[in-house]
């Protein structure tokens, strides 16, 4: 998991802000994400514009810490934002 | 449009709620509401998770007030919102 999640502890929840330098590289992301979501049977909170999208892990049973599955989760998404994002982490 | 929108007036905007039955329609619908972004130049802020988007439509100036352009896009979102339901509207 890279260091541009949040960790959040009330609610415990995992969160990540990612832009992107056009639509067609978010709409990319996103395809990528819910490919990832039905492979994992695990589905985020996101919300998303035309150059961003935002992301919320959330411990299966609600009631949860941060755990290892979250971290692992968001790092398959970071691997999915340089896929999908191929000019670099530096966007950010 | 629809009923199913909430007109705010603070800052000035459209927001609806919608539920799906399963993830694929929800894929479904988010897809067609990108398309239909893509061939009006205009992205709303989007979220969702496995089964709902939530949609929120500002004017284009930023400052203005909920306007006809949005009410159009907003019935135009509602046609693909059934087209991606075939059940109905019912389940709101």
């Amino acid at each position: 998991m890279s260091s541009d999640w949040f960790t959040r502890k009330k609610p415990a929840q995992l969160e990540r802000r990612i832009e992107f330098s056009d639509y067609q590289q978010t709409r990319d992301f996103l395809e990528r994400a819910a490919e990832l979501a039905e492979s994992e049977g695990y589905y985020p909170d996101m919300g998303f514009g035309r150059t961003y999208v935002s992301i919320t892990l959330c411990p299966k049973d609600d009631k949860g810490e941060v755990n290892e599955d979250m971290r692992r989760y968001a790092g398959l998404l970071d691997e999915l934002v340089l896929a999908a994002r191929p000019e670099g982490r530096t966007v950010d």
